[in-house]
């Protein structure tokens, strides 16, 4: 096992004009690859020093001067005015009031009009288009009712291509504002074929041409006011996919018709958290179709020249979900995704694709994306790097990809010795674990864990962005934790799970707040669904319940999983009902752990034959519930620590014992994997402090010293 | 005004075997009047002793021998037995499982099965009428649906009256288990007639009948496990008021049919504290015109026997409600509340009788509500009668009763000193209080404030309960705080507020969680209702919301107030929109105290323009946003306290600068009411520490020194 290389399978970012620095981390790192970023570019004399060659291409942007001449082929969505109170019977809406007019036009074309709406939000009620005309910016609706409030729903173009104008605004860049072709215009679509071709045929140097990504951007909407500059920001939404050429497809294909409501949505839009409409899955599902095709137009082109294809799934990613049903169709050589966290590193190490690739944070910029300085005065990037590869070191434990790399400045590492020094141990660690993978997958427990909420395997790990932009709903802490479990996970949906795709799971986990789509809001009215769960159970199965998993208003518990769980929410509507008493009874193994969780409001015991294991100021905060043969786990919350994925091991191992503890540290702050076939074992240290880790090893215990962070390697 | 009354208005509980007591503590504490008292009875030196005399009847209780010669004569109750999944194809529910059987019986009468019903809860559905039969206490399901949950809603006889059945059970009494008539049953109704004829000719010495109450206990279901002893109390509930001849009286009356889901509602109930559905409001007004009907019947023989009816408002009092339609219909002389607390002074105060009586706490018991010890070792009365004091003697101060009273076992006072002088002490500043009034009335300020909930005047002042019982609603904290301002208050509903009530006055407050009676759930679909507030705030009326008042599901915002406050709640439908950032701007005269409130989870300015001047971790606490030419008020929460009444009161200022601040001490731990009639100045201190206060007299302020709870009189 010990074999291993010390250089490949590393992607460095290199930069012309600084070409000695290139080579120089190129050796030191053990690059075999040197990629353009954003903003920078590759000299003759990096592009012919011997590595392969990677190439940035957005598709979409960067074509300033075909969208001046067809302002009609620039992409669009639908946005909602500020709502107007009407103070007598006319109500004056100015459209763009509040939006950011440097991002967004009004598209006021014949095309555009007939999809606007005007809605009496008071009402929720569509005012008829005889009492509504536009002129000048502004919508004036006649027969208004005094006092209720009024919006339009208008088309916009979108005028200025979103990462760009991020980058703009946030580092006060200069350029030209790049707009955004839609490739559904035909004569944009004609433009970009050629354009790709072109571009192939004249940079014969590059290898790799790295999308980034493809059409259609994620959903980020800009105010005009500073206090709210980011109005709407979800980087799993499809509303920037809207335009009237597609509405119409979207009608002839499904036979019906949608209207702005359908997107907009009282002006809530549908963010990716939410339970989404029928309208919505339909609609996302045409997009993904159309958006495979069309990429597979361009990735030909580029195989046509004898170029591989990888695609970087971020920014205009939207239809092309590496889970989705069909992005192995594509035909991408590879998938780059820019991970912080372990969940991220199994997204992308699970996807249907040749080559995985894992971009590492922090990008070499001055500031990173939180605002702090990284490489600039007061930044410390080694101890960035650290933070996140301790978390994604868990998960190649588990599942590896095939590279690593960087992007961005190289010239800004200058001065940061110890950000080199770190990134070539983990670029070490990198390969060391690459190769006993390679050997054959590690051990696992026998427990297979269905994670199951409304998108299923479409948005296996993630839920729509990065850990930092999701920190807010639970689901992301529990795929952060089981994403370096030594158990089997798939994300399964509520159609599955009613149609039988349970069967042969050990232990089933929903968690999510009411109404949003981790825990399932409407799709809980299915007598199939529950009966699904409880059947499985009652036979046999574990089901763990976090935070207020299957709550739907109309039936005697606000969680359909309160008979299995024994637990129920209380959200008034259990007033005068006496909760029942129960005393807390510790178990050493799991309550310490249980105790930093947060409380959920409400939780109160159903039937009172639950084991309340941690309460806070009379709250459950975990509890097991014997149903049938199985067991219900109801957990208040959860946030991601070593100690917190340690204990949902635990809870998986309280439902299944005969699992066995094979391999498992007798600490949280250390994990470890067993590589059968190259005979090896890894144990990892998550700790800053030195450690004393006893492995149980299945002959005998195994106690080994670790220093911090240590990824120590032994053969057995 | 210093012409005060040493005796009179004061009511003293006397007890055979103790007349020397009693006639002593009469003469120490100034009684004119002596009453019985649950448990306790009068000898003929008390009744002789030249004082008024109150009798003490529970008029549906001490019937046993009739009720065992007349079991169908008893009360009922629906119950829904506990939910039972099938794990084939039928389902057994035995019908009593976790209720206890000393307070009810199943009804398996051909009158009562005829409204059983059996439900589906999984699927939320009614099962076909020949898929159940009963036998032996349990019903069973046949073609049950496998992992479906079932229910049973059978009608039960209530078989132990539930304040005999409190007592036993806390007290552990050991006499015979006391019945209850209902006095729908014709049967019952003559002898009860006869009942109360035979006891008024039986009785001459009786000068008041003090009835406790009418007929129909509040709901108070007990269960058979200790660990929920208690299931389910709800001081103003109607669901013990039911029998096959009530839904039948019903039918005939409303022309629609009543099933037992109307009152189970899925196992739930419907607490007063929940929007109640049509036919709950329907059957309120049904049960409360038979109840005044009947209770009229009763005070009428009270009357030919040259006797008064005083109605104590509490146990069976269900239907009367003093601020209900009926209630000066039934005639009584006199209204007996006992408080706690200034709302309940308000409560009594303003009720449409002739003598308004306050019973003061303690109860003269070993031991008190809350199970602690009061007259017993280890209690200390004095204090507990001294903490209910400030609090009612706040609401005195604006509006005045006619007497006070105690209740109990006289010869526990014994040994507690203290108790005997702090009720002297009690007695003194009530009278000095009563004549004040006596003259006239104290000025207010020119403040109208309405108070907007489901129940409108019905439920003037109180919830359901004493405010031990209500806490957890915050609008029973606003009303305690109102009960003490110099302002004036009424209590409106919805349909009220629909129909131009709001017009005159100043201010309304609507304060109260999503889906609650008092935030009002689904009456905000109303449009008229939502475009009266707005209109009302918009010609210059101040909206002041508490909580998640007019919180509802399906519009642009789930406050229906939003527009209105500036801030909204966030459920979740805001994940993806980036909240408003604001800067606290703090007031000295409002923030110190809104920094006490409790937080609301998800609150967010909706058009960035409110002025928030109290947030705590980014929550924002309390705003204000100028709309039109009124102002909406937000509160998270409102928690009673000396400083968070003078907070309300200074919001309501703020709203109307232009009322002045006449009379208005310097500090909230002191409050002031001036009677101009009787050329009077009251100042009582909330404070446990000596106080220099400064009132705002309008010719020059007036600064006075007081005593720990002092109330000091000035004469002006």
């Amino acid at each position: 096992m010990l074999n291993t290389a010390t250089t490949g399978s590393f992607t460095l970012p290199g930069e012309a004009g600084y070409e000695q620095l290139t080579l120089e981390l190129a050796r030191r790192w053990g690059a075999d690859v040197i990629r353009d970023s954003d903003g920078t570019r590759l000299s003759e004399e990096i592009t012919r020093a011997g590595y392969r060659i990677y190439s940035t291409i957005c598709v979409i942007r960067e074509h300033n001067a075909f969208a001046e001449a067809h302002p009609d082929a620039q992409q669009q969505c639908f946005l909602s005015s500020e709502p107007v109170m009407a103070e007598g019977e006319t109500a004056a809406l100015p459209l763009m009031a509040g939006y950011f007019d440097e991002q967004f036009a009004v598209n006021d074309s014949p095309e555009a009009l007939c999809w606007w709406q005007v809605w009496d939000r008071t009402a929720q009620r569509e005012v008829p288009r005889e009492q509504w005309a536009y002129a000048d910016g502004q919508v004036t609706v006649r027969g208004a009712l005094p006092f209720h409030r009024y919006t339009c729903s208008f088309l916009a173009w979108r005028v200025w291509e979103e990462i760009n104008m991020y980058n703009h605004t946030t580092n006060h860049w200069t350029s030209e504002h790049l707009r955004q072709l839609d490739p559904r215009h035909p004569a944009a679509w004609d433009y970009l074929l050629r354009y790709m071709d072109d571009w192939c045929a004249a940079n014969p140097r590059t290898d790799v041409i790295r999308l980034t990504s493809l059409f259609y951007n994620f959903v980020w909407i800009f105010g005009d006011d500073l206090r709210r500059r980011s109005r709407f920001t979800d980087w799993a939404s499809y509303d920037f996919t809207v335009s009237p050429a597609a509405l119409t497809a979207f009608e002839k294909e499904y036979g019906y018709h949608l209207t702005a409501e359908d997107f907009i949505q009282k002006g809530l839009l549908q963010p990716t958290h939410r339970v989404p409409t029928p309208a919505k899955r339909d609609w996302m599902a045409f997009i993904q179709r159309f958006v495979a095709e069309k990429a597979r137009a361009l990735v030909d082109i580029i195989h046509r020249h004898g170029k591989q294809a990888y695609v970087f799934y971020d920014d205009s990613w939207v239809g092309m979900e590496p889970w989705g049903e069909h992005f192995a169709s594509i035909g991408f050589d590879g998938l780059i995704k820019c991970v912080f966290s372990g969940f991220e590193v199994r997204l992308c190490a699970g996807a249907e694709v040749p080559v995985h690739e894992l971009r590492l944070h922090p990008y070499l910029f001055p500031v990173g994306l939180g605002g702090l300085p990284t490489f600039s005065e007061g930044g410390h990037p080694e101890a960035d790097a650290l933070r996140d590869w301790r978390r994604v070191r868990r998960a190649l434990l588990r599942q590896c990809v095939d590279r690593i790399g960087l992007g961005g400045y190289l010239h800004l590492t200058r001065g940061f010795d110890a950000y080199v020094d770190t990134v070539e141990r983990i670029a070490g660690e990198f390969r060391q674990l690459k190769a006993l993978h390679a050997a054959g997958a590690p051990e696992t427990l026998p427990i297979r864990v269905a994670v199951l909420h409304t998108w299923g395997r479409l948005r296996s790990w993630t839920l729509s962005g990065h850990f930092h932009e999701t920190y807010m709903h639970t689901l992301i802490h529990i795929n952060e934790a089981l994403a370096g479990l030594p158990v089997e996970v798939k994300y399964l949906s509520f159609e599955e799970a009613e149609d039988g795709a349970l069967d042969g799971f050990d232990a089933v986990i929903s968690a999510g707040e009411k109404g949003d789509a981790w825990s399932g809001g409407d799709a809980w009215r299915s007598e199939k669904l529950v009966t699904a769960l409880t059947r499985f159970a009652h036979e046999g199965g574990c089901v763990i319940g976090v935070g207020a998993p299957s709550a739907v208003d109309g039936y005697d518990t606000l969680l359909r999983l309160a008979p299995i769980l024994g637990v129920d929410i209380d959200e008034g509507q259990y007033a005068c009902h006496a909760p029942w008493l129960f005393d807390e009874e510790p178990d050493p193994r799991l309550t310490p752990a249980a105790r930093a969780l947060p409380a959920h409001p409400g939780v109160r015991l159903t039937d009172g034959r639950a084991k309340v294991l941690c309460a806070e100021n009379g709250l459950p905060k975990l509890t097991l519930h014997p149903f049938g043969k199985g067991l219900g786990i109801y957990l208040s919350g959860f946030a991601v620590s070593p100690e917190s994925a340690r204990l949902l091991l635990e809870l998986l191992l309280t439902a299944r014992p005969e699992a066995g503890r094979a391999w498992l540290t007798d600490t949280p702050l250390a994990e470890a994997a067993y590589y059968p076939a190259a005979h090896a074992l890894a144990v990892a240290s998550l700790s800053d402090s030195p450690l004393t880790v006893t492995v149980n090893e299945p002959e005998a215990p195994l106690t080994l010293n670790l220093a911090p962070l240590e990824l120590k390697l032994v053969e057995k």
